[in-house]
């Protein structure tokens, strides 16, 4: 038998994911060798200043990018350098010219996912992206390809491992945010400008890319809700403690509508899908609410699979490399094969339901005058916007009484006029804590 | 566009599972024959008795499986009668004719997947059984080809249901092995005949198949070392609970060798792979921990991705075709662009290492006469056979005291002889407990 050709890489970025793929190509070469059919040989790695890369060969380093991807040796492009542009310049480039893509740029996708799906379907070529979303644990995969004759009815994933690390340590230490952030920051669990992950923006892209595959629909970034949480205080986490939650910044796709067996209470008429990203309680006795540090979870619903859950490593350079070398493996036997991988699929195209139709429960915590008539008052401004309420309890007495009240589910829209509306009572001393609870059972 | 062939089906089974299958291709057909890019049709259903089965149009039924799999107008055979025979020859004869065929068979994949897999690379066609293992949960496809790129070292299964269901049972109550069996058969999670279960027989076959895929070798159910849990009495589960860890039935399938960042001390030379099912006690901190009733999760350490889990239902008629039709729909548009997934990848023909060799840490608990130096005479007989203790404690005292001792790692034949030579004791009144012990740091 004649040895197969080598099929040759390009790689976009060596920092550290990028150093890590060059490891692990090197490492791993024999066995990517005998799972692909024919070696893996890197061709060229476009980095900005070639000098910054004392362990890899020079020979493989230019900052013509544009060039590399394009060249006619290359099969297959991976793209680790992330953010929009030039990214989305260059793998439309290499996917019109034939390349093969592996990424890992959850910002792209989730922006435009669409341009280069179409792209990489006008040229037959594969673009594959498990990197983007969780790191190391294999999810896209198994929610486009094992999942894909069932129904994904929910997906609730904790995808952003500072939070979560921040929101771990605050639960741990009774520590509030600014000090839990300081320490993360110091231990390398967040970065100089932590906005990305704090205000919920890396979350609200995985948590697109993730609505978009789980229910065969356009989602972009910005059809997500997002909320950070930077809000979360110390007594938001003492409240969660208190009956029995943990906070966790949570990314929640959802699908509501005429299916019989999904549709929640109070909604009708054409399919919809809700996305969103904020700072949500959940009991303890849920999967994910034991995932801690800066591990990464995503719990799926389905209709027959029913409730499952991936957990793993969502960041870092050798986790995020695997996930990359994984995609690689994929998209080099296809191209060995002459096939193609599964495509986009948006066929469903469902509306994006905005989140003030959203139906949430909220948990509500509120210092007041212990004095007749508060309860019903209370009780009545939850009534008057619709909500109902599912338990209530009074902690302290006198100056130091509080109310806690937890709903059931109502439109989102309408938990939050209320809330509005209780502020303005004078007897409310204090809006101690307001948040969404999830992962309760249904209704 | 000429709307595309349909792609034509034949069931083997129409049990709980079949039904299931039956119900999705159904319920589900516009939205698979999106994903697909084609129709998918029932050609026909094999069974035995065909009045058994009211629901279903009897045109499609048949008692004579063997000429439905070998059927010019069929593409693709769905088996899930389970057992070696007839399957086996039916799935045989199904490849032999060019069909791609996906299977829920875990016996037969455990037993004989080598004959399989070799009829299926001579036709080019397809085989997957995704359902096999853990049913629902997306596994074998993320081992196979999401963690292509990696190296796996360690697989921690909890693999089947119903003896999860009966060791948390025994865990919540502080019930014996036989009450909280008769539990699990009044509810439904334990057959009339539990003893593939209870010995262990299902989750060697999930083991076998596990470690083949993990480490690219052939393992079959022969390979694996089996205990049940008909042994496990309410004084292990008790002394679990007091060392802050939790019974389960574990299926390890691990990694031995040369590679210095897996190696654990003492062992040398070539790789090998030891592939285990038995009871063992787990921190309550680890992930499988809190697995509970008939779930089933998996617990992957690769050297990059670093720690994965896999959570859901291992067991069911929809989690298991929600399983089947995710295979069916890879199967398909394999089919219809005419190429073929990943086959049988057992290229690293590692050596199956023995049980005697392998290394494992015991916990055991040891009723003793309280008195002058007889913890100099177990520490001795630990020290006799090399093993090395890593915390010893003693509880009560006078005629009721304990000795509870958790080595470090040794040979498991070592620990064994250990304890063999402690029972032979005068001062030994009772050895309580002996437990292996897994899911702990590296010593």
């Amino acid at each position: 038998m004649s040895r197969p050709r080598p099929l040759r890489l390009a790689l976009l970025g060596c920092g550290v994911v990028g150093s890590a793929v060059v490891r692990l190509l090197e490492e791993q070469s024999a066995e990517l060798a005998a799972r692909v059919g024919a070696p893996l040989e890197l061709a060229g790695i476009a980095v900005r200043r070639p000098n910054r890369h004392p362990g890899i060969d020079p020979a493989l380093l230019t900052t013509d990018a544009h060039a590399l991807v394009t060249r006619d040796d290359v099969d297959i492009v991976i793209e680790v350098i992330g953010g929009i542009e030039p990214a989305r310049s260059l793998l439309l480039a290499a996917l019109t010219s034939g390349k093969s893509v592996v990424s890992a740029n959850k910002a792209l996708l989730a922006e435009d996912g669409a341009s280069l799906h179409a792209a990489a379907g006008a040229a037959g070529v594969d673009l594959y992206y498990e990197a983007a979303v969780a790191g190391a644990i294999p999810l896209l995969r198994p929610l486009r390809e094992s999942l894909a004759g069932d129904r994904i009815t929910r997906v609730i994933g904790i995808v952003n491992g500072t939070t979560n690390f921040v929101l771990s340590r605050m639960a741990a230490s009774g520590a509030g945010f600014s000090e839990a952030l300081a320490e993360a920051t110091a231990l390398g669990y967040a970065e100089a400008d932590p906005s990305a992950d704090i205000d919920g923006f890396d979350a609200a892209a995985k948590a697109a890319i993730l609505a978009g595959l789980a229910f065969h629909t356009r989602v972009t970034a910005a059809d997500v809700h997002r909320e950070g949480i930077s809000e979360v205080s110390a007594a938001d986490v003492a409240s969660a403690t208190a009956m029995g939650c943990t906070v966790k910044l949570l990314a929640i796709c959802e699908r509501h509508g005429p299916d019989p067996r999904s549709t929640p209470a109070g909604t009708s008429g054409r399919e919809s899908v809700a996305v969103r990203v904020h700072p949500a309680m959940i009991p303890d006795s849920h999967p994910l609410a034991g995932v801690g540090e800066a591990f990464n979870a995503v719990y799926v619903e389905a209709q027959a699979a029913g409730s499952l859950m991936f957990y793993g490593r969502g960041a870092g350079g050798e986790p995020t490399a695997s996930a990359v070398l994984g995609d690689l493996v994929a998209v080099a036997r296809n191209r060995l094969s002459g096939s193609r991988g599964a495509g986009e699929s948006a066929y469903a195209d469902l509306a994006i339901q905005p989140i003030g139709e959203v139906l949430t429960r909220y948990h509500v915590a509120l210092d007041v005058a212990d004095r007749p008539g508060v309860l019903a008052a209370v009780a009545g401004a939850f009534a008057e916007h619709g909500v109902s309420i599912s338990t209530v309890r009074q902690e302290g007495r006198g100056d130091a009484a509080t109310l806690v009240l937890v709903t059931h589910l109502a439109p989102d829209a309408a938990l939050a006029a209320t809330v509005h509306r209780l502020a303005s009572y004078d007897f409310i001393r204090r809006v101690r804590s307001v948040m969404r609870v999830e992962g309760l059972p249904p209704d």
